[in-house]
């Protein structure tokens, strides 16, 4: 009885995520995940350089998407709402359709200090290159910088409501409202 | 002619600061750092764990103070100001006496990213140490979160104007400044 089989990378990530909640980032072996996949070692190298590399080889197509959208995006309004409106066409490509798989790959990555640091660095370099493509855009640099850590925050407030559990909006939806909850939050006097 | 000698843990961080800077700071040794304060090994030792902690050493310090100074506020104003009021009255404490030894310590820490990542992982906690004590003072936790991300955003901006060569007002004179401009940038509609 052969069973539908998916994407050897979708099997690999998803047999990797597993063993990490299971056992630890640390502890896992590429020998397990490919065992775990039903796939060779070599196969799991064909797709990634290392298991950190499960965990983070989408952070730069990720980012890649966010700076065209927002170097491509056509509107003339402040710079926070170009940032949102680009997140969510980027999470809509990306990431909505696999909450699952994004929830339980941060839960491993919050789970573990050294995987946290990598990902703060990532976000770092996500928030440089956004602010990079405002000023691109003739944003002023401070305002740039500014901007793209607002938008940044707003995507993490959302990020946090998308991946409770029984949560259904799409991060589009949820992004517009975290947006507005910090203008609420910063602009209250 | 003995000349005025600083204490230890000054001229252990200065010349640790000039070595990092100039060897970079995977190169550098506990041996070069004592030699060139004019000091034992052991006496490095005394006051600090490794290298790291030179650079490091003061997170917990500074964490505790601002998060003191959140949760005493007598303040009923945004959560924001709040935050910014208390980083301003830190800084006066702990930074403002030493502009020149804060910048050349982010710089050794902003050209290697390990420490960079180091680095963003105390900045993560002392955000949520924040948000946790604007929650003990009544704060939703939504707008906790919000808050935190937007004083240290408004923190970090104004100290890359604090850090920049020929500028001389204060990290505390800055902080309000940054807020605003926070505030302007976030709410432009």
């Amino acid at each position: 009885m052969p069973r539908w089989k998916p994407d050897a990378v979708d099997r690999l990530q998803d047999a990797a995520l597993e063993l990490f909640a299971e056992q630890g980032f640390e502890r896992t072996t590429v020998a397990e995940i490919a065992k775990r996949a039903e796939l060779t070692q070599r196969s799991f190298f064909n797709h990634f350089a290392d298991k950190r590399e499960v965990l983070f080889g989408m952070s730069a197509k990720l980012q890649e998407e966010v700076v065209r959208e927002v170097e491509e995006a056509d509107d003339a309004g402040p710079p926070l709402d170009t940032v949102v409106r680009a997140f969510g066409v980027v999470a809509d490509k990306l990431l909505e359709q696999r909450r699952d798989v994004v929830a339980r790959r941060y839960a491993v990555i919050a789970a573990n200090p050294e995987l946290l640091e990598r990902e703060l660095g990532k976000n770092a370099a996500l928030t440089d290159a956004i602010a990079d493509a405002l000023r691109r855009r003739g944003c002023e640099p401070g305002a740039a910088f500014l901007a793209a850590g607002a938008a940044m925050l707003a995507q993490q407030a959302a990020f946090r409501t998308w991946t409770r559990p029984g949560e259904t909006r799409t991060l589009r939806d949820l992004l517009p409202a975290a947006a507005e909850d910090l203008r609420t939050t910063v602009g209250a006097s």
